[in-house]
């Protein structure tokens, strides 16, 4: 058994317990496969009839997948029908006399949370799954199948669960042409040019997914956006989409331009001072929910990478985000308001830059806007100190957003299990009111008594087959929405769980397959930016090493902006005697993060380091750096390992997939770490640790690394090719 | 019953023999679903056991898809074994010991034929699939399992087929970005950036597909090529793709771009008299053959639509492609050089230049170079008069180059059913050598004694779930398949084979859906360029009709440089008196297309006709003109009629999704009459005829219709949205 940074990879396995071989999937079904389970004959007793009274779309996808999923998990088809022994009762007190008789203590579950329960009905022995809402019954549906995929008892059960955070949401980053920015799956599943004749069945598929880990809400088009989103004729093609969605509790939202004044309604200006504008959007906005009446509103990025906004005409961030706020207001609309924004003309550190922008208009923006705040203040790293304005904004709504799409993570084919990361930032102590004061409680509204709370992937949906694009970024999906759902879950549990779904349940996978998946997201931290660095990645399209990179146009695009190698050290100095970006954070945090006691792994991220710097470890800094790099690549060898000794648990087309994509994520680890040993050796002059091989090629190799086409860049002319 | 020009549509049917609901299907398995048969009794005892002496690629291709097909033919496992009553015996001479002992006739089924016989072998009935090579076992195993797929007898066989053509390719243009010009069916199946270190398996679904109708190259890359397909590392995954390709027969070729030796080879020059440039070629070719010994070849489409060629240096076509021709031949490859070619400086009809620029060259062609002649003289229209090429080039080798993606025929939702176009093409009479002198003769080599023959196909296959992204465009690439490898099938009983395979062999289905298949051609002749129009289509992407785009920068990219209508009547003089195109064509149809007795269909590509002009209906020209754009929308209404009532023979899935493509087609049938009467009618001033309504809106209407985004089309910024 080998341990690496403490976790175990259990290199010897026994036997499946099926050893004939396992059925072709190609990873359609996604968590909801509902193949057969082991012990039919214990669980077909305790689910023997779906009895639902009342109808209306969400009871009716409730009672589908309950049919659907019984019939499959069950090997037998189970259908509704009247109470009986093991029956399954569901409804809400309004819909059904059934469970109104039953007194059941709903009134904390609020809009969607469920209540599952064993209980006696009419003599017979019946599960009723309730809520005060018929969502809240297909949320309440989707768990109670998870009880029997996930293989628990659900003889005795007595479960409540509402969700803690209220809107739990995808912003899908697809522009209209089908391409999706930083989209590593194929293409957009949204077939606009068909719609609304034409409604793909993929849109249901993906619903039901959302639904079953409680996603409400999805924005369905790059938030760098398409003033053509917004168009009569496509709101015509959202509003079928919309259709769709509506039984799985799911609303659509759309990026919003801010200059759709301009290039939509043909005024002159966008400044959200001008009383035409004000018109513009709430006739814009009217006329959206005339065809969309549950519409969720807009996300918007704004002066932004080039994007227009209320900058333009000297206005603040919040009465950008206020005029549309008001326009939406009358309708129940929120205008999710990005604090993505550094610019081209300010010298300061990027990673102070909105802070410094947003925290002044805290209580400025209206209570329909959510300030969406990446979760560091950089960009979506392999690891970020969590985002300063998470605690520096209590007067305002604040949503996270993690990015779910693996743009700095390796793409497609680096397994890295995303939960890991979303947990960090969950439970990140921002210390704003004492300890005890996490992200979590920030955005689920806790802390400083907000109502609204709203959490924000951006999702790695495409239109490959398996939607992911690789099977175990599914997890991300799935873990996202279970975190939304409930902050306070583990990594660990979440893990345990879709691989019961997604896989097998046999003790002998999940435990090998589980650590593999933890220890994954550290893996990457150490093979590509390891002990604070970050933002090292090759230009446009983020695949693959650049740490050399200082000719591009914004200084803060440049990887040498973030690393800032030179003869003395490594790292940015945001210490008061740097950029003093520490200051940004609680003060004890400040402290820590600019003195001797910073975590190793922040320590690039908030300070230059001495080269011959001696770590914790009692190593230089650059002999730690070496073998950062190199765990980073021996877990992922170590992955490999743990997974081709799972082939019997897996059926072939999705094991040897992962087999090949591991390879390749085994060999690109291998890539990243020589490329940039070879790069920070010409500034540290030292020699390798003993033990640790130098890069195989000199740095001119590495930098002539050209990839013509990396999915998920913008469209571009690529290099004369190399022979 | 109705009658639509000729064809007749059941209304009412039968039910189908099994009233059970259809299990779901999403075409993935094209025509090689293999579900059970109805009398499994009946064919079992004549398909007990697959024996195959010798081992190759392709011969256990042959083996594992009668494993697999068998298997699920007759629901129960048919593998290898020894010989037995009703075996299954396939393999060469060379390979096995057992057919070499029946000393079968093979002599004259060249490499790629095959024999299936019902003999006696050692005392047993067994069906033999023998052939002089591998390829060969494997064709006939296809072959083998349809005869079972289409429930023909098997128990007294006695089949010799060869294919008449000796290369039947598809071109993808597939561009390396994922994107698929004229593309309608997603993006590229091709995943280059995870090649070479993971090969999707749709790559052999694929190699399957195309070896099952006798599809035996592949060009993988869009004609207006991309120089990096050339380079060292796109040769390399390439390399990877062939692997996977081979053992069924598919050899891989490259679309080439002429100045390669410029931008890949870092030469001064392209001039295919630069020898420089020929010894580029030479180095490039060899290199590529180290790494793909079976390498196909080239097509270049050079200068055509800006695309470089030897024009740039005053050298020849055949100067052109001679130069790569000289570099491929020691190796045996080919080059299939387009005759797509017409000259912005150039005032000439364009119907006529690439005649009047390949006519002088013929004889001047290296032998292993074909040029590829698209079916007509303009560019994949819904109906062309063949080009005048074919017969006018007695010394060339001559490719015929169809477009089973359907640019300028609906694009995807439009069911059109092509061989029926494919066939008119190939039984064109172009009485070169007096009558009988089809395009088939010409293309196949019999009519002037070529030893090498080939049919291209500008492919329709994408990433859609359904590979062509409708259901009835997979006959289309089944069609185009059989075709090539027999001119002389019937495109009725090409859809017969078709949609037995596909869905059922049902007479009550089989014999609504056929007619409906077979109408549908014309119906889209006559919804969108009836008696002869053509490119009445909008800019660039060619979705939806444009009759009156008169703006753009080449006069021939324009709709009105091709109808020429005005206060006079409508169609293009290429007569005598007009462009003279008519003169290109043998004598007796010169004559024919120049004068009176012109078939309708043909009328307005030769002639400029009065509106009043008396049609051999009795009508004036305008009154036919909109007759036939109505029959076009009542044909579809009809097809819609047939296919609505099919339900019951078909899953839900793919009867739903072809349901709501009919009626798109419908809508937009009735687009294109409208859009077009109400332009024409600006120049005609004539009534509309009696029973025939008007157009719904003006011509200002039709002309504002903008879609941003089409399928297909290259990448372009949209204008800007109306509100």
């Amino acid at each position: 058994m080998l341990r690496i940074l403490g976790v175990a990879f259990f290199a010897l396995v026994t036997l499946p317990a099926l050893t004939s071989p396992v059925r072709a999937e190609d990873g359609y079904d996604l968590w909801l496969r509902y193949r057969p389970i082991e012990a039919v004959a214990q669980y077909r007793p305790l689910a023997t009839v779906i009895v639902s009274e009342g109808a209306s779309p969400s009871l009716d996808a409730a009672k589908a997948e309950l049919t659907r999923g019984l019939s499959g998990l069950l090997d037998k088809p189970v259908s509704a029908g009247a109470v009986a022994d093991g029956a399954v009762v569901i409804g809400t007190p309004l819909s059904s006399p059934l469970i109104a008789g039953l007194k059941l203590p709903l009134n904390t579950l609020g809009n969607e949370g469920y209540l599952i329960r064993s209980v006696a009905l009419n003599g017979h022995a019946v599960t009723v799954i309730a809520a005060n809402s018929d969502i809240g019954v297909l949320y309440g549906s989707f768990a109670f199948l998870r009880l029997i995929q996930t293989r628990q008892p659900i003889n005795r059960l007595d479960i409540a669960s509402a969700p803690r955070l209220k809107l739990r949401l995808l912003n899908h980053w697809d522009n209209l042409d089908g391409t999706i920015e930083r989209g590593y799956a194929g293409h957009s599943i949204f077939d606009w040019n068909k719609m609304p004749d034409y409604l793909d069945p993929r849109y249901t598929v993906m619903a039901r997914a959302d639904a079953s880990v409680g996603i409400n809400g999805i924005s369905v088009n790059n938030v760098s956006a398409d003033v053509w989103m917004l168009s009569s004729m496509y709101i015509g093609k959202l509003a079928a989409l919309a259709d769709v969605l509506r039984p799985y509790g799911i609303r659509v939202y759309v990026a919003a331009r801010f200059s759709a004044p301009i290039e939509l309604g043909k005024l002159k200006t966008a400044d959200p001072a001008d009383p035409t504008v004000q018109a513009w959007w709430k006739k814009e906005v009217d006329s959206i929910y005339r065809r969309i009446p549950d519409f969720g509103g807009f996300v918007v990025k704004a002066n932004s990478e080039g994007q227009p906004g209320p900058r333009d005409y000297d206005r603040t961030q919040a009465e950008g985000a206020n005029v549309i706020a008001d326009a939406l207001a009358p309708h129940g609309g929120i205008v999710f308001w990005r604090a993505f924004v550094y610019s081209e003309k300010d010298p300061t550190d990027r990673a102070k830059q909105a802070y410094n922008e947003f925290k002044p208009l805290d209580g400025k923006f209206r209570d329909n806007v959510f300030v969406q705040t990446k979760n560091g203040a950089i960009d979506f790293q392999p690891r970020e100190p969590a985002h300063p304005m998470f605690g520096a904004m209590p007067k305002t709504n604040l949503a996270l957003e993690v990015q779910i799409t693996k743009e700095y993570l390796g793409q497609t084919t680096h397994l890295v299990y995303l939960p890991v990361l979303f947990k960090e930032i969950l439970d990140w102590d921002t210390l704003a009111k004492g300890k005890g004061s996490t992200v979590a409680k920030v955005i689920d509204g806790s802390l400083e008594g907000h109502d609204r709370s709203a959490m924000v992937g951006v999702s790695n949906i495409g239109d490959d087959r398996n939607w992911t694009g690789a099977q175990f970024s599914q997890a991300d999906w799935y873990g996202f929405g279970r975190l939304a759902w409930d902050p306070s879950l583990s990594a660990d549990g979440i893990a345990r769980e879709w691989l019961g779904m997604t896989f097998t349940n046999d003790p002998a996978f999940v435990n090998q397959v589980v650590p593999m998946m933890i220890a994954s997201r550290e893996a990457v931290v150490d093979y590509m930016t390891p002990l604070g660095l970050h933002h090292q990645f090759a230009t446009s399209h983020h695949y693959g090493p650049g740490p050399w990179i200082d000719d591009l146009a914004r200084p803060e695009w440049n990887p040498v902006y973030y690393n800032r190698a030179d003869a003395k050290g490594l790292g940015f100095d945001r210490t008061p005697s740097g950029s003093d970006a520490t200051a940004q954070y609680a003060p004890p945090l400040a402290k820590l993060f600019s003195g001797p006691d910073i975590p190793d792994r922040y320590l690039l991220w908030f300070q230059h380091v001495a080269w011959d710097h001696k770590m914790r470890s009692g190593r230089t800094l650059w002999d730690e750096l070496v073998v950062h790099y190199d765990t980073g690549i021996a877990t992922v060898a170590e992955m490999r390992k743990a997974w081709a000794v799972m082939k019997p648990y897996v059926d072939q087309q999705r094991w040897s997939q992962e087999t090949a994509f591991l390879a390749i994520q085994e060999k690109e680890a291998q890539w990243w770490r020589d490329a940039c040993i070879a790069y920070f050796e010409t500034f540290s002059h030292m020699p390798m640790p003993a033990g640790h091989a130098p890069p195989p090629h000199d740095l001119a190799y590495y930098k002539a690394i050209y990839f013509p086409y990396v999915p998920g860049a913008a469209p571009h002319k690529p290099k004369d090719p190399v022979e």
